[in-house]
């Protein structure tokens, strides 16, 4: 059964080899831009992490890939909407959170998290979910990164695919845009040792999705980076970006418990593009490719098909 | 004693004079560009607005000026919110909600919002606020700003703006930075009858703030619109337009209360900037205009001193 500073161990590793896999496919050997900063940081209530940050690469507008394992005691607020017991409120809980913003409106936004989570009263879990925001949708694109997805989740559990999901299409929603935020991926959270899964298999499950990141991304990268683009994508681009802000800002349960229990603003907020705009109600024109890109911002579309 | 007709009259001529001014105020005879767009709208449960924008103006880049008045039942999470009683929770809500983000870094964004609201229990209260957003903090006209402030509120009652003030500075407050959004103004709220103020006494202070904003804004428009700025200006302006973003997404009451009760999202967030920026980890240079903006972002400041 895998303890606590070796999953923290494995999640700092995973860090690593994500930042050179995407320093790699940002390189440009003329130009010293895609080198990532690192900051490590201490939690002043216990633990820290180290956060690394891309700006201004070649293809990298601005992303960060961030490792962290704090622990404490739960805020008494986190305590009540868990519904936990305050006498055993210590936590301990470790992950790495990435957030890519291309330059290249062609290339799509991309987030992954993947995290572990237990309590002082044995709780222990897993949790995560990699889900893609493209500026413009790609269908192709889509169908490669869903099948991507469930052929990692089929070799652990013909289960998973289908709930997660299905999970990601109800979690990364903007209820007040009706939309949702891109085209979904997967979502999980407190995968629990239970009668089909030790701990240690769902461990598996998430260091092989922590492990697809990187080559599936990167493909994404290597393969729009050269497409051309126009003041008018690029518009659309800062637009859809501002869609990511607000899903973000008023809806993720990540960013709100991060800045709930007094987590580093700056590695939190890493989340946000490095610009973005808000035109006062912008309609696509009748045919456009804006427009295609809405109409495929609905739930419960099956990508693979 | 007002009743509601008569109050949201009331605030839809003030709609109407403050675009008039703005315009005025904000007007290039050779362009065609500063001219607000009109978007009627009704709300499904009852009631509806009027907004008005205005884009890409000589001085405004963009900015709204709202008319808003709504009726029906209170959605159950604002009854107990309100710790209100559910059998009477008819209400009716109007008001006028301003925000404006100027092209110029120099000229201050600005919000204002002025709004009566009644319950079908017989509560009947005015709430509003003004507060000043300067990209760089001036201390003349945040004196000048506070100074005005304070004597609107003087010829009412002298209680009034130490109060508001003070309220001000706590609710325009961004906790995860540790910064307030700009040099605050005043901020009331639940402005009910009471010993010593009829409820037209409450009018006639809403009425009299609602007349200032004209008069105040269209003055700094005019005094700063004429100054040069160069590229650190505008990211600095792009930075701070983030933190708007960051205040009106994760912590304004009115945009929660708009996104949760079924407002037009579009007329709720014309708020937002045109164009914002987040800079990882953006820290001014010793020294700077910038550095000293930032020192000037704490509550309990004295302007009028």
């Amino acid at each position: 059964m895998p303890d606590k500073h070796e999953i923290s161990e494995w999640f700092m590793h995973l860090q690593d080899k994500i930042c050179i896999a995407l320093t790699a496919a940002d390189e440009n050997k003329d130009l010293d831009f895609s080198k990532f900063q690192e900051d490590n940081w201490k939690r002043e209530q216990g633990g820290g992490g180290r956060t690394r940050t891309l700006q201004n690469g070649n293809i990298i507008e601005k992303g960060g890939v961030n490792f962290s394992a704090v622990h404490g005691k739960l805020p008494e607020k986190i305590v009540s909407e868990f519904k936990l017991n305050s006498e055993n409120s210590g936590f301990f809980a470790t992950g790495v959170s990435i957030v890519i913003h291309p330059k290249h409106p062609f290339v799509p936004i991309i987030h992954m998290n993947v995290r572990y989570f237990e309590m002082e009263n044995g709780v222990k879990w897993f949790g995560g979910g990699i889900d893609l925001t493209p500026h413009y949708v790609n269908t192709d694109d889509a169908g490669f990164f869903h099948r991507s997805l469930k052929d990692c989740c089929d070799n652990f559990d013909p289960g998973y695919y289908p709930e997660f999901k299905k999970w990601a299409d109800d979690y990364f929603f903007i209820k007040h845009r009706n939309e949702t935020r891109g085209v979904g991926g997967i979502f999980f959270d407190r995968l629990s040792a239970d009668e089909t899964h030790t701990l240690s298999d769902r461990f598996e499950f998430v260091k092989s999705i922590g492990e697809l990141f990187a080559p599936l991304y990167t493909g994404l990268m290597k393969k729009h980076c050269t497409s051309l683009y126009n003041e008018q994508h690029k518009n659309w681009q800062l637009l859809r970006r501002g869609r990511y802000v607000e899903f973000n800002l008023v809806y993720d349960r990540g960013t709100k418990f991060g800045l709930e229990t007094n987590g580093r603003t700056e590695s939190i907020l890493m989340s946000l593009p490095p610009m973005a705009a808000w035109p006062y109600d912008f309609l696509p024109s009748v045919g456009s490719e804006e427009e295609k890109t809405t109409a495929y911002l609905k739930k419960n579309i099956d990508w693979i098909d």
